[in-house]
């Protein structure tokens, strides 16, 4: 182990996380409690999709925990610990390619976390938004929840998740 | 600094990038040369879209240097080392959304290797591209980039790349 190229590991590992801390700090947290996940923007693809009714563009997102269930099909009940963040924007044709949608204006970045003893009353997951590139969080109170789940309910018997995680050699 | 801490993140970095080595290594390397990006898997996301002419998403993700290009707006020209690669799925209905469409089978994913000496006669890009889950390389002999640069002339003034990077706060 050479220590010199782990300590300089380290510190740039430390010095990104120092960066987005205080990027996240300055963001308002959400009604339940829930504070916008560090360092999101870095986390891996899980899946993507595009919903034709509100005509949005959304790539869902992982930390480690969730990634590596995705990736081992571990996902029903996916284990605790696990965050899934689904970011979406508003879509417009791509420029250049007339029959491609591509991202437009950033609508929000929402989450999904779980555990099962501290968000039980929402199915053991808690969830937050926060909207605008300004980041302004969603919900007046922390029944915004509800509304969450309520929408969730369809995949109820999918551990309230709609995302299956797309294939990737 | 805390060298244990360190040593122990070295290892895991150490140990992950070697399982990528492994897995890559046994991936045929395309007509040009061309060797799949290592852990192309881990990589950040630059966009995403959907190609409604051959109905798939597609998600574009990129490596260190891409991504800080990208969130820097530094993309025309990309810097020398940018690696572009984009994962393509056939698209299909959300099962319980049915307003949503999500990735359904694997079909490729492609890359683009920013040289600008090595790849001149490319437009100072490689490309290459793995078919399927066997990540069979496309292209019978190093001509097939030829194919690929004709269908990137539309953006020659936009350092031949389609993406626009999305807006992610």
């Amino acid at each position: 182990m050479n220590y010199k190229i782990a300590a300089i590991t380290a510190s740039i590992t430390l010095t990104l996380f120092n960066q987005s801390l205080l990027a996240t700090e300055l963001v308002k947290q959400a009604a339940n409690g829930i504070k916008l996940p560090t360092d999101y923007k870095n986390w891996r693809v899980i899946s993507i999709s595009h919903r034709t009714d509100n005509n949005s563009l959304r790539t869902i997102l992982g930390n480690n925990i969730a990634v590596k269930a995705a990736r081992s099909g571990n996902t029903n009940p996916w284990p605790q610990g696990s965050i899934l963040g689904k970011v979406v924007w508003k879509q417009k044709t791509e420029e250049h390619w007339p029959t491609a949608i591509a991202p437009d204006k950033f609508v929000h970045a929402e989450f999904m976390i779980k555990d099962s003893i501290k968000y039980k009353s929402t199915g053991g997951w808690g969830y937050a938004r926060w909207l605008g590139e300004d980041q302004k969080p969603y919900g007046a109170d922390e029944d915004f929840a509800l509304e969450c789940m309520s929408c969730h309910t369809p995949v109820k018997d999918n551990d309230w998740v709609f995302t299956t995680p797309a294939v990737m050699p």
